[in-house]
């Protein structure tokens, strides 16, 4: 097998062979049933990047408007995080439901979000020891076998995917990004699941806070105010409501993305989202009280403002997602090794993002890790997050984080 | 190690990494010191190919001349055979012999011809059982070490290589075996012991015998009567002088490979090689009464003689090495699995080479094996026999056996 996984990464597979690699995976443990859950069940995967929480606000926004969301998803590794680890900085909020368990919510509230179960795609989890000690990991048929076997266990529908682009992302170059999208999008339809995947950029840290509480508490603000809080993660709000849409459209519940994007909308600003998601949280076992008040919790972290030296004057011009991820990691909100523990609190949250005026002394972040944790290095967090921003005098231009969408075999803002 | 072994069979290994491998899988084991061996010891190495006898006829003559051969051969697998095996057709004779009676040996008969041992190289047996399960046994850095950590392991001074080419060789191809000779030399001198190559050519049989006790009885009359024997296996002694000139050179017995090469052709016609034949096979306890009479052996074995078709008129245009090697490996001869024995009886000798003539039932080949061997199939090895021949009414071009020859880093004809 080993020697297998070298050839694919060094020769490729070709879309038949990735297909086959992905049945195989697929079927090495469980495929869920649910055909008892009502509607049309839809998923989104994201191939991950900094401060990425579109989960935590995309899942609860398209079961409100309609449409069941069985999410199985991951830990984080590196310098990306995990919705798993995100969802669980919630106290009390359990994500190992049994399978039982996770049909049952979903029909009763189209909305359920655990981690990996043993008995999905066990062949996965074997393969990626091995790619991960044979260095055969970067390789773009394994990696989307990977992802598709599982996701396509869940028992979904369809499926949505925000194939990042970028230095914070898995894919760093746009080609590549490209490719992996359409690979995924094959091995869906090859399996019979319609699968629409968009590309969207990911150079700077998505939204402001990186980290596994601060990202919820960002979340949670944005669903709960969408007017202020929307406003400073309006660049999550985008990507989140482009998803949404094609996840509404793909579900059944709208026409097209377009109109599925301003069913979500609505959504947001009527409160069903926010709704959804403390309903989610409470049968999860989660203090839904936590989430009404969010900063309560972030206060009982340490924390240390890092502010912009006396040289810096203009504009932030660029900000760095891996000095970012690399910064909250140092902090403890990530794992180097998949053995590690994540502290909850840890995390970053940047005040100035590329565009934004910076003078002398700005506040450009905030670096948080619970009180006393051994894990936690301000140090080195603060040299990595001032290493990530640059400035300019002249107001930089900000490209949009949607780059291009594909779907039915090509590509094209639909 | 799956994986490294599929990187290098995929993108190769330069010539540092192709030393390195080398030198790590000699110093695995041991490597042996032949400091009280009068003279120069050198050893050949080939490739390997059908009817490649070569061995037993060349370890003698060089002997014979004052140059030490400690020869550590291999076992024959598929439809190559084994210098091992040829000589254990000679009954008694053993080459499991312990390191120090090879040193013994050596000192008091200067030739020695022994199997591997478990102490020589054992990563070299590690290695080849995973390339072996990972298709990844053809790669040519690959083959390079393994050859050379074994041959340097043996504590030789110099090196001569036969490096054969062609549909009945390992290397089948004139770029791919011109390449192997370079890596093998080059390896040779990182190491600092002088080797040098000559390409030849395996398209048809060497010789006329395929098969173990077959070659041995062939070996035996081009060594007893240079000037009948030799005449009829002149491809044989054409390579086996060649190598031998390049060996006395080396092992400083002649000023040139050319006067080496007059040497080695006197030490035949003057009996003194088919003499030191005769002084191994006693010393390593085999009968050497078996060798003055070589037939009598050779007809205890069932025997079915092969004639050409009413069709066939002309010359034997082509014969195909391969084809005759898989009729002696049908007969019993060599081995289709590491763990089968071989007959040492079974084989073929053919009695009319390209460009010798042809008539209705002129008698092309006889097959032998033990009588009543289970293994040997004469019904397979007569089709797969006359599968290898070919026919014209011209008499075709013979091209020289002798293609080209790589020393000090370059090719030409010394």
């Amino acid at each position: 097998m080993s020697a297998w996984l070298m050839a694919a990464f060094l020769n490729g597979l070709d879309s038949a062979e990735t297909t086959a690699l992905t049945e195989a995976m697929l079927h090495s443990g469980d495929v869920l049933d649910l055909a008892g859950a009502p509607g049309t069940p839809v998923d989104k995967h994201s191939t991950g990047g900094v401060g990425d929480k579109v989960s935590l606000l995309l899942a609860p926004i398209v079961a409100a408007c309609g449409v069941p969301v069985p999410m199985i998803s991951g830990r984080g590794l590196g310098h990306t995080g995990g919705t798993l680890d995100k969802l669980e900085s919630i106290p009390g909020l359990r994500t190992d439901l049994s399978v039982e368990t996770y049909k049952r919510q979903l029909v009763t509230l189209g909305i359920v979000m655990i981690g990996q179960t043993d008995e999905i795609a066990p062949a996965d989890r074997t393969l990626y020891a091995l790619r991960d000690v044979t260095a055969t990991v970067e390789s773009i048929p394994l990696i989307a076998g990977s992802i598709m076997s599982k996701k396509l266990a869940e028992g979904i529908d369809a499926l949505v995917l925000d194939v990042k682009c970028g230095r914070g992302a898995f894919m760093k170059t746009e080609p590549d990004a490209r490719r992996l999208a359409e690979t995924l999008a094959e091995i869906g339809a090859e399996a019979g699941t319609p699968t629409v995947a968009l590309l969207t950029r990911m150079d700077a840290p998505l939204g402001r806070a990186a980290g596994n509480w601060p990202e919820v508490a960002e979340s949670v603000r944005g669903l709960q105010d969408a007017s202020d809080g929307a406003g400073s993660i309006a660049d999550v709000m985008d990507v989140t409501l482009a998803l949404a849409g094609e996840m509404l459209a793909l579900g059944g519940a709208a026409s097209d993305a377009g109109t599925g994007r301003e069913q979500a909308a609505e959504a947001v600003r009527s409160g069903e989202a926010f709704g959804k998601l403390l309903e989610m949280v409470e049968a999860q076992g989660g203090d839904p009280s936590v989430l009404d008040a969010p900063e309560a919790r972030t206060e009982q972290a340490a924390a240390r403002v890092v502010e912009a030296s006396a040289e810096a004057q203009g504009y932030a011009a660029d900000l760095d997602a891996l000095g970012v991820g690399r910064a909250a990691l140092a902090l403890g909100a990530g794992r180097r090794r998949m053995s590690d523990d994540v502290d909850p609190l840890a995390g970053v949250v940047v005040h100035r993002k590329p565009g934004e005026p910076v003078q002398p002394s700005t506040p450009l972040a905030t670096l948080y890790a619970t009180e006393g944790s051994p894990r936690a290095d301000f140090d080195e967090a603060e040299r990595r997050l001032l290493g990530a921003f640059s400035f300019a005098e002249e107001k930089p231009d900000v490209p949009p984080l949607l780059m291009d969408r594909y779907a039915g075999g090509a590509w094209g803002r639909g």
